[in-house]
């Protein structure tokens, strides 16, 4: 293997949007494993909004990404070289070896997948990977809708937002998408089977709103933050609940001052932020059944897969912008 | 008995501060108890942050009171007639009959209480009553601090957060008040015991709670909102839990632009709004602990009394901005 690495690594830190200049590509010599460890080639990188958090040097949830470092990502890949008596060369693996083609794992947050036709290897990503599991432990655990509640989901057609509202239907709940544009609402409506989508950029949010929702929200599914949530938070029902998993809309600029932050004295709101990683015992329930909607064909996804490393900063500046559909992903 | 009632009517709505004109007082003819009804000489009326929001005609979580209307208020007072079988001339009674001095009841929330030398009749409008048991179940249930945790309680020497800060210490949490002005603070921490207070108003706001919450906030209980309560959210710790019991900063103006509500997802918090009333399961714990602890002096609590009802809009103005001391009742 005379193959060099690639590597992404953060080289300053952005103010306000990302741009392609805080980050450096570099070519480094292919990684030798030491004994426990395992080398891996990673076919497909995770892009999430999360990420933007870690390039900021302001403590958060989780430690940020050090200037020079290799950005940290979801990856799906196949073990190359292996001295880990838990690992093969050949075996499939889904890990959290960032932005690289070949990561070294000492099999710490590595786990073996199989890839099939019905679930190919880019699902562990993100309908049954993180994404999908955060769409399930929030709605399930902390909304907990019950038949009939209205569900509403910002972020809709996203990888985490797609499988929010098709479970809640699953669930017998009526399922509410807001997502950015009329293709995108299409989508979620006519492909995902949400019963009502709300284009937020058509120009008329509040009426809007208001008709998709006529017996309000029992439970909100919050991504986006900012001044949908806040639009959100006026149409809550009592007794209502708030899985607050994301804020992308804030994450490259000043905090939107919310006004209806009384309403979850109103209506007795439960409101939670929650962070996936934080909940590992409940991924193999979640991952149980998320497997078997896939693998019957209930539960749709959508990729939108950049081609090449070198495209990861302009992909995940294209996601926090929006611009992806459904679950982003880069091909290595 | 010709003796005629007196009683304070809602006249019209307040935009913004309540104000004495918003009221009128009139003399009618004492009620005479028909078939399963008692009639009560009213001699504490309860003066409480909520009637601002009866006086609105906007939907809250309960109905407005209708211009013309007697205010609705907690009471405890005395049977004068009964033709009710549970109750007999002289019975001491809490209940629910507003803001006049003689009310018929049909039995339905009105509860025999006992006054003694250690807890006279008032008492069941403060601290044993709907304020404490707020203090209680937004603390205990929602809150549910651990020994050694930090709890933020806003308004601390009014008649919620004095009962909060106690009930947090006796549980070995350490007890931190936010209070407006000198005297109040001294009193939470000198008389009150509480570990530490900020005054709002000394203008070091930020930097004196910082100080008085070296390791974060673990539970705050809320009753103020606003700037206040915004700044309090940047300092709450990973897994805290926010109980929100009122907002009175808020209810005389426009809702104040929170900016921290990212504070939500990156630290994971658990936030809750919740009215007493709809805790009616817990109301016995609540009384219990209670009554046992200002029986054995170990929760203090402290009244500022209006003379005669025609001093009740007055009253409730004052207590509106802030002016009372402890809990605000009105001695018929």
């Amino acid at each position: 293997m005379s193959e060099m690495n690639l590597q992404v690594l953060l080289a300053s830190r952005p103010t306000g949007w990302v741009e392609e200049g805080n980050f450096s590509i570099v070519e480094t010599p292919l990684p030798e494993p030491g004994p426990g460890q395992v080398l891996v080639r990673n076919h497909y990188l995770s892009l999430d909004p999360y990420m933007r958090g870690r390039m900021n040097e302001a403590k958060s949830y989780a430690a940020p990404v050090a200037i020079g470092a290799v950005m940290v990502g979801g990856t799906v890949g196949e073990v190359v070289k292996s001295r880990h008596p838990d690992f093969k060369a050949g075996d499939q693996v889904v890990g959290y070896l960032g932005w690289q083609l070949y990561g070294l794992s000492d099999g710490t947050m590595l786990a073996k997948i199989v890839a099939s036709k019905s679930v190919p290897l880019s699902a562990y990503l993100g309908v049954l990977g993180m994404p999908g599991v955060t769409a399930w432990v929030g709605l399930m655990d902390i909304c907990a809708p019950k038949a009939g509640e209205t569900v509403v989901v910002t972020a809709a057609s996203g990888a985490v937002g797609s499988v929010v509202g098709q479970l809640a239907r699953i669930h017998g709940a009526r399922a509410v998408g807001i997502a950015g544009g009329a293709e995108k609402c299409r989508y979620v409506i006519e492909e995902l089977g949400f019963d009502a989508c709300v284009d937020y950029k058509a120009g008329s949010f509040r009426e809007d709103l208001k008709a998709a929702n006529p017996d309000g929200i029992d439970c909100l599914f919050e991504n986006v933050g900012g001044e949908i949530f806040d639009a959100l938070l006026a149409r809550m029902n009592p007794f209502s609940r708030i899985a607050l998993c994301g804020l992308i809309s804030q994450y490259n600029s000043e905090p939107y001052p919310m006004k209806n932050i009384g309403s979850v004295l109103m209506n007795r709101i439960k409101m939670q932020g929650f962070i996936v990683s934080e909940h590992l015992p409940r991924w193999p329930a979640a991952l149980k059944e998320l497997g078997e909607q896939v693998a019957s064909g209930r539960i749709k996804y959508r990729e939108t897969v950049a081609r090449g490393l070198r495209q990861a900063p302009a992909a995940l500046i294209g996601l926090l912008r929006g611009q992806n559909f459904g679950k982003q992903i880069v091909k290595l």
